[in-house]
């Protein structure tokens, strides 16, 4: 039934998971500011108030994620899985997830990428969004009766860093050239302020964006991962590649 | 310069590279009817006659070429490099094809995988038609100096059986879901008739895109691979996931 | 010791584990047919009753997956692990399934694969299953002190759909193209009524069963995937290979 | 036609190609030794005279390579492609090796795996013989045209050393346990004496041999690795897996 | 500030984590007695008493444990997390190590590979030793509040068994030729004397050492992987390549 | 006999291979200006003039590549194979190359990576390179006999962009921190001056750096890939490991 309403889907919202409070914001920012650009609405949740990071207090982060979302114009929500740098995979964790997909019903869903070598919390939380949106639209799970079961249309990972970039899925770039979205990017990365005081984690990011501009013969982009072979009505969005050089 | 020009470029044309007279259509005849019909012209090079097959006089494949390729809509012609089953990989072949490429101008480029474990002229060909987009870029060539440099949009590969589908590249389904393009597709592959007497290629073909489609969630899909990067606007085009079951 | 004996095994029984009552058929109830009618006895371990699923009540499903076991000719039992769509992975769990493996003894077990692409239940079943083989055969384990270890011969990965196909291990296709075993398999599919009203998945399991038996030359196949290197006496076993068009 | 014969095929040569005098019987001479001993003719088809080596003059390695096949009871043909160290992927010697094969018709087929980081002949000879069978099958082969197509049964590689294992691919492990074909083995290296005088080879690979056979709960076992899916007509060869440890 | 330090860190322990009694010398025994001859200090931490084994009580593995360490010269320490075959991923036991890893400062950690399939406890304490050395560094983690943040130099990744060597990790070798390191490591291999009676582990330990170094031109080689890219200063370290035959 | 002159060997000189003029210095001159700062002779062949490029007179980059080799210190050499955007693989190139690696004795090699969706000639030179450093050890080649066998220490690729790099070898990282090394490094890319005028390579390759630099807990770094596994006394060397963030 959705599938065939997806040329009305357009402004469905993308909804994007964070296992810190910052981790959205350095790893995609800059997309998300697009899409709110162009009309979606865009929901965080993220699930930890980073209280194991070596800086700022949670109630510092937490003050510093609002700003951050508000500058994008994201809404946010913070929900408590098993805390910071402990998070574990359970079912129980997933089918919550699943909840709040049934409740937000979101278009596309972010999370980060399931390569092991980074952070414990980020690849545990893509496993368990990658769980959540498929038990969300299965019928009989208990916990979710009263919540309606929703297909989500696409399930795409995002990089925190380097390392953490798939290497057997072929990315997508977003184009995040323009002025007004780097600008936005940045000014939401720089209200995660007790983080950018320790690290240089904005130049990382824009250092990233730019490289990946340059490949694609643009200003700046920004890497996902499908979740799922992506399906096309025809070969039209996919005219531009990344060959540069 | 090209980039910025993007917006507009809908319609350039879909190019395709055929190592023997029957394997575009088998492979993605459905993607070409799909393209025509919604307005891009489509162009195919065939590289032999087929002559090394067990079925089939070079001139019969030859007019069933023609009659695929009318049936679709798409223009044809053929070229000669080695000769069918001797294909080899030389920069003065990628030099020809680079010259084609700068003669159609086309947006979109298809040729077959480099997985090596099919026809060997199959993944060679893919080779050449990859080097040829790069090199109908470079202002240098001396044998493309009367032809002016053309930086295609983005080249994808088809995969002629399940063993040429490259594992190492996210695929994107196009979907070919609708009556009339299956029809039309059938039509075309059916037109290779020498071919079709002897195996069961048709309902291979169908049998693959029916098993893709009901990954879907539609009714048929053909897999492509992607060369290079996607780079795109924005997630909108990516609201449809292949999640099934 | 068992390894010597190797020649005589060939009636030991094959023990086939399912996360949820239609799983084994769906994926490979062709090669149990097979098996069976070749004189090997079969079980089906099913971890839950399926009730998380869309479609069908636990009590419907417990009775399908019995009539459809029963129309194989295979025995059949249920076990409860954390329930359907809440399967986690504990070591309790393996043990569990490892001692099932010690009391039945068998010679090949299935299970589904470890692609984490998939139905979640799945692959961490997969994972418990090959944890619990090794187990059962280590003399130590507490809670396994009643039953004697056991070795069993080989361990193969089944794939309830294409995403669960893993792409690191060279498949391998038994033929199921007899009457007959299509006829049983194809029965024992439909048993599972509640499942296969809403969706078609006995068209796509023929779909990819008949696309490897045109690879392989021949009307349809299976394909399941190694856990372990095969170890022969020779290379006879060997002399077919799936080398389609 | 051919595939309805298989259960007949035991008897059926197999085949194996060989960049230098050595390397067959380095990589797989057990294997070799145990197909003789069950009945199966073997043929070497040895591509070069060992002459860019730096032990042994090529009059030595003819002399020594037929004396090692000889030992194994396998007859032995020395052809020119391009010389040691010297070999290129041309489709005139794919057509040439095509020809050997419809001449010998072998049921399995043998050749070096395809991983690039070994001596170039051997990779480069592993591609040949891979594009070789298949145009074996191909009936409109100018070149071949006095030689009826033939269809091998299977296509597997050897490794002869390890850098050559393809990681790819799932090996299966021939059981070369048994004394006298460790010692018909043995004394076909040893006829390589230009070599094994020079460096430890035989060391090497009676080493990888073991541990094969350690992995596998045997004594030794030498690694193949499929060029394509096995086609099986039931689980039975299948129940024994290299599970060591 | 530690990164700075580096060119006074020669002497800085290397910590090697072992799931069983016998994990660490049978893997890499060899390296140990390298690094403490030259005056590095070694730490390892047994992570249970191997009860869950066919041979030998845990008394009698500790007794071997102990006798081993002393051998080699290692201190030893023994900490209980889940027991033998039952070890889980639990953020607790992940926050335990780092505890460990805060306390004992090293400058390199040494675990079992993350390839699955194994011992169930080898790869898992694998994860969990990576996530702990990240988890060291992170200023916040409250358990680990008494004890300073410290951030690793290297982790690297060792293989009990050839099924354990990482395919997607580019492996470098540790020269343990010399006869001193080579008794020193077989003797260390010898006082597990309840396992060694039981199975070949000392022979296939040191072919697997002999087939490495023969592929450097040296006696023997350990393999290790690392768990992060390596930093250098130059490239001389580089200039000895594994590249044999 | 090289192998146990290892220790002395450190200032034998690093060999880099160029597809065209600007290759090596883009790709690693920060490499190769910190090598000649610590005392390590550098010559550079470059394998074209750079003629295809749309950018710079063949004489302008022969000029240009002569002013950046002066800048860093290295010793250069303009050979012919095939002309730019023309280079094939042929046996002749490998022997020709091979040739060079005799004469000139180095101890490292530096080539372009084998990633093929790159410049053409960059993964053809690759592969020639590598085959090269083979052929120079083996003492039969004819065109090679008034050459002694040379044997280098280590062989390692260099990615000129990002789709250079081997996504399956795991890679070092050079520190190239020190503000006179990326002094002289900046000045060597900028002495290309044809190339820089019109692309933003050098931005590219200090993006690439800093990027690494950043993941390694340094200023700059840029990434070579093994071409065989690294042979080490010790652990020493590994002590710094890139894990950023």
């Amino acid at each position: 039934m959705k599938r065939t309403l997806k040329s009305q889907t357009d402004l469905l919202p993308v909804l994007a998971f964070g296992a810190h409070p910052d981790d959205i914001e350095f790893a995609c920012g800059g997309v998300v500011a697009k899409e709110i650009l162009l009309g979606r609405p865009a929901h965080f949740i993220i699930c930890s108030q980073g209280e194991a990071g070596s800086h700022g207090t949670p109630k510092q982060r937490v003050a510093e994620a609002k700003k951050s979302a508000k500058l994008l114009g994201a809404s946010l929500e913070f929900i408590r899985l098993d805390g910071d740098a402990h998070l574990e995979i359970k079912s129980a964790h997933a089918i919550k997830l699943a909840g709040i997909v049934r409740r937000l019903k979101p278009d596309i869903v972010l999370a980060p990428s399931l390569v092991e070598n980074q952070h414990p919390d980020h690849w545990r939380l893509g496993c368990l969004v990658r769980d959540a949106v498929r038990l969300a639209r299965y019928g009989g799970v208990k916990e979710l009766q009263n919540l309606k079961p929703h297909a989500i249309g696409q399930f795409l990972f995002y990089a925190v860093t380097h390392d953490a970039e798939p290497r057997d899925l072929t990315p997508v770039f977003i184009d995040v050239s323009s002025p007004d979205i780097l600008a936005s990017w940045t000014a939401a990365m720089q209200a995660h302020a007790s983080q950018t005081a320790a690290r240089a984690y904005i130049e990382l990011q824009l250092a990233r964006a730019r490289a990946n501009g340059l490949r694609a013969g643009i200003s700046h982009a920004i890497a996902l991962f499908p979740g799922n072979p992506f399906v096309l009505d025809s070969l039209a969005p996919l005219s531009r590649g990344a060959r540069g050089f």
